[in-house]
């Protein structure tokens, strides 16, 4: 019997395989997979994965091993991949090149230059033709994606509706430029946008523009959008609201967030309801429908 | 004979008027205009102003004094209105209102809400309601606009050009939402985007992306790309790019400036000149077609 990925049957998977980057989580997703009863491998990234992954069938490698992985999924019997968690863009002097690397060297190249949306649809097309199956969030744990409507007891008002509205106009407007993972909207003004800096960052940026008057308005008051962008990858590349994102919200004095329905990760998702009725702050998912408009069911 | 400021014929336009917001632009172009032979009149803003302006004929007023700001400025028969440096939104309760505050309450409220551009066009409204002119620094100081082409010695290269061409075209597409005074361009991926922080804040916050990885490239790598938005209003709230532009750029380890031919003010440009050769990165003026394409003549 071959052990080429690619030649299993549709009905024989094996372990999900998750490729651990930095961040809490990948080891939530693999608890809730372990809960659901599946097996699974997980691959630790060298100085990228930080979580402890000791309870869960695992091995370590170098970054850009792709030799390596490949027969190690392959040895392990995993055909469907998830990467999870943040990676950072590597530099070419800290990928360990093996014979499997330099295969990939072409595709490799391409990523070099590009944004986000570029790197992320070359990495499917590397694993899928070596005839695995990069799946997605949405797919292994869908009892983490934002359903419609508040999450939690709190509301937006009728003006942070109008900063919601306006903050996934924006998202969509920015989305061919690969930048706008996230806005924060007061006032119907954007008063800050995430690039390569990470959401946490920015809303961090909004408690210091609170600090140095550019942002005058008292707290909380200001709204973070997040969104899916136009034909963002989701299963590489999810947009993610947890826990973590409501206590930046909370230090920053935002009123809440917005966050896309079917479209945002949300991990934890009992303890992040929690989490959001403790901070009094509004989480709520909102349905973006094809045009871009929203349609809030709060 | 009338003092009334719009009765005035067009040929006595009496001295310049600069309302003085923070940092040092005011300055430098008091400086300016004063070596011009025009004579000109400060007034400086409680709390905002923070150059020192007793070389100049000058008054102090508090944010918001809008009535006794129109007596002051008739009564040194000021007819044009040059307002420079950084204004903070007020809160409302900062404000001294006074009868002319109070006649220009209807307008003041329209500006509480949306962006930028809305409220710089709020107020060229109301001075020129009061029969003042708004001037701005590509009248008062054309020798500090930014000419087409590399101030300085050093030039973009291939690569840095492609950079440069997608910064404005990003510039352009986020007009509309009144957010992009500046981006960060490295490898045709936008790493940094400017909303309610400031360009310095922007610049700084690309060395942390350094710091912390997520800009992988090594230094000088990265171009500050600055331009007008689309319909900006350029009396009030012209771009700028200074030595401290220059000094944050280098500080993050950029390779280089791009700021928009004609509509970019550059203050003390000798000065930037040398600085920009000091610090060895490129200082240019592209050219922006209607298209918003760039014509670097680099």
């Amino acid at each position: 019997m071959s052990t080429d990925p690619a030649r299993r049957g549709e009905d024989t998977p094996g372990p999900l395989a998750i490729l651990a980057g930095a961040g809490e989580l990948p080891r939530l997703i693999a608890e809730e997979v372990s809960r659901s009863g599946r097996d699974l491998f997980v691959v630790e990234v060298e100085g990228e994965t930080d979580s402890d992954f000791s309870a869960f069938a695992h091995a370590r490698l170098p970054m850009g091993a792709a030799g390596r992985l490949k027969a190690l999924l392959t040895e392990q019997g995993c055909r469907d991949v998830l990467m999870s968690g943040n990676f950072r863009r590597p530099r070419f002097s800290d990928i360990e090149w093996d014979m499997g690397t330099v295969k990939a060297l072409s595709n490799i190249m391409r990523l070099k230059r590009g944004g986000d949306d570029k790197v992320v649809n070359g990495v499917v097309q590397i694993f899928e033709g070596e005839g695995f199956r990069i799946v997605g969030p949405r797919e292994v744990v869908p009892e983490f994606v934002a359903p419609s409507g508040p999450l939690g007891r709190h509301k937006p008002g009728r003006k942070a509706r109008a900063d919601i509205a306006f903050g996934l106009k924006a998202i969509r407007q920015m989305g061919s430029l690969d930048i706008g993972q996230a806005v924060v909207v007061l006032a119907e003004r954007i008063v800050a946008v995430e690039a390569a800096e990470g959401t946490s960052a920015m809303i961090a940026r909004c408690a210091e523009l609170r600090g140095n008057g550019r942002i005058a308005a008292p707290a909380p008051s200001g709204v973070l959008v997040k969104a899916a962008k136009p034909g963002q990858e989701l299963r590489l590349d999810m947009p993610v609201a947890g826990i973590e994102t409501i206590e930046a919200a909370k230090s920053a004095g935002l009123e809440g967030i917005a966050i896309e329905s079917g479209n945002v990760l949300v991990p934890g998702i009992a303890d992040v309801r929690r989490a959001a009725d403790e901070a009094g702050l509004f989480v709520v998912g909102v349905d973006v429908d094809e045009s871009g408009g929203s349609r809030s069911r709060s």
